[in-house]
């Protein structure tokens, strides 16, 4: 079901133990000045409540954090069955946080919520609980029924926006695992997503090549030969503005930059190196190739500050504001 | 012998097809809004004569350059066989472009030039006359006496020095060069050059790891924890100020930038991204461990654009400047 950009963005808080309900509740705090939408916190209150003193509005229909938002935080409520202290991350906490993932993905995919902004959960804890997917990326693709190789992760900063096409992989494993087909699938989530969530009708898709120099002509690796090129001549046979493979250390500075929407890159470091250099406090991990839109701040938990009224809040209002705007560009191109 | 920052820095003109005697001219007409000190070109008068026209000192000692830097580009005359034609690269040309380098870092070895700054050449020109390095780099390290392990590669911007411990490997290869003596030796090549060469007493190196998330603890590949680890316990038990392994795409936004004075990456394009995307016109490529200076300018021949008056003299400039500073500095740490 198409979300409506007039519902409030679900927001799952992550792990109850991490500095996900300090930066929303922060997040609220700040609304007017980090020019945010109404939107839901989904999870336990009691996390918010140990390192926040400000009012709650307790809600049970996502329709209420319209007028709720005026009067204090809106949260759907989700108890864990205990209450974890900041930075001591539990079992308890990590089924709270998958417990609120899924909440908020349903409520997007009911179209209850305009789209999904995930707080940061601990892995460890939920591969302890059972958790079989390798970061809820997946685990939203798969309660969307979309096959994980056709979405994409992509981080967006205001200048510069990459997708990994492999991503938590050993370097040493990085070649065995790039495909052609693989690379052509999320060439096309990135496209598509370009279209609908960002409103860019004709989308322009720079690829990165694997190697330096982009392998040299063969000698420094044969990838761009047989598994790049290919991919992109079967992307711009579809008609899609696609170019490269491109050399990786000249594709990010500022004059490159201009000539493309994305940049599609071979592995994670080759994606998050040149975004998280140039925008660390305000790049968006978004998902494409879901019916929903889903958003996240990009960091983690941060255990080792969390609680201390230290963990800094606008990534996750830059998520929320993407959340949002790429809500109303898929009004308006549905 | 050590060289003497009073003495003019040596540059040969690189490729003469390529734009290398396009942007040293370049940077002879701005010398004084650059702020460039003395310099003496090396290589054949018509391939500046073919792209300027401005006025050439031909000079048989580099100690003429410091008088004729003010009425002309001093040059120290080496004919190719036959004068190219700008954006067509020949053998003869390739042969030039060697003996140009081979004289510039003989009078920085002699004392007679206080630095090298090297010119762009043609990798694939050189090879066929039979030059069996990898770069100009092994050549001048070789010329020096220094084995190519024994030297560092630093890119070199405004805010941000990286250095590759590998060079040019494609990146299924990078696991299996990489090795804890390799490390080290780069890490103390780059350790003494920051205190040589950039004047820092005690040098802080930052060491990135090679996976993603730096491994995850050894879940996403065993480098880490069994190779560059071990390399920054040795060097750290010598006494040097070295931190890491580091996740690499946290280790380059700007307060991460401020807790060191050089990063040094795994691999090629780790090094080249952030450094590209934060300072692609004026980053510099330093060679550290070597009894000499040599710098250069971050990019290639250009044939493409030579001959046409586009090239961008600025990160030439950068690179004479710094051969300037570097030399002060071991002047004055000598």
């Amino acid at each position: 079901m198409a979300s409506d950009s007039s519902e409030p963005l679900a927001i799952s808080l992550g792990d109850p133990a991490g500095i996900g309900p300090e930066v929303l509740a922060k997040c609220w705090d700040n609304r007017a000045s980090f020019g945010l939408p109404p939107f839901v916190a989904i999870g336990d209150p009691r996390s918010v409540e140990a390192v926040w003193d400000g009012p709650i509005e307790i809600i049970t229909d996502p329709r209420e954090a319209d007028s709720a938002f005026d009067v204090g935080l809106p949260l759907i409520q989700l108890t864990a069955a205990e209450a974890d202290v900041p930075g001591h991350p539990s079992v308890a906490g990590a089924h709270c946080s998958l417990d609120s993932l899924e909440l908020a993905v349903g409520l997007a995919r009911s179209g209850s919520a305009a789209g999904v902004v995930t707080g940061p959960v601990a892995k460890e804890q939920l591969y302890a609980i059972g958790f079989a997917h390798p970061g809820q990326t997946e685990f939203v693709a798969e309660r969307c029924g979309v096959a994980s190789s056709n979405v994409a992760m992509m981080l967006a900063g205001p200048t510069l926006r990459t997708v990994p096409v492999t991503t938590h992989l050993a370097v040493a494993a990085i070649s065995r695992h790039l495909t052609t087909s693989l690379i052509e699938a999320r060439g096309r989530a990135v496209l598509r997503g370009l279209q609908r969530s960002f409103g860019i009708a004709d989308p322009r898709l720079a690829i990165a090549g694997l190697n330096p120099h982009s392998g040299e002509g063969g000698a420094l690796g044969r990838e761009e030969i047989e598994i790049i090129a290919p991919a992109i001549a079967i992307l711009a046979d579809e008609g899609w503005r696609v170019t490269g493979p491109h050399p990786a250390d000249t594709l990010f500075h500022a004059s490159a930059r201009a000539n493309y929407d994305a940049a599609m890159c071979m592995y994670h470091d080759q994606a998050l190196i040149p975004v998280k250099a140039l925008h660390f406090e305000d790049a968006v991990n978004v998902t494409l190739g879901l019916p929903i839109i889903r958003t996240a701040p990009d960091h983690g938990t941060a255990f080792d500050i969390a609680g201390q009224d230290k963990a800094d809040p606008r990534p996750m209002a830059a998520a929320i504001r993407m959340a949002a705007e790429c809500a109303l560009n898929r009004a308006a191109t549905a």
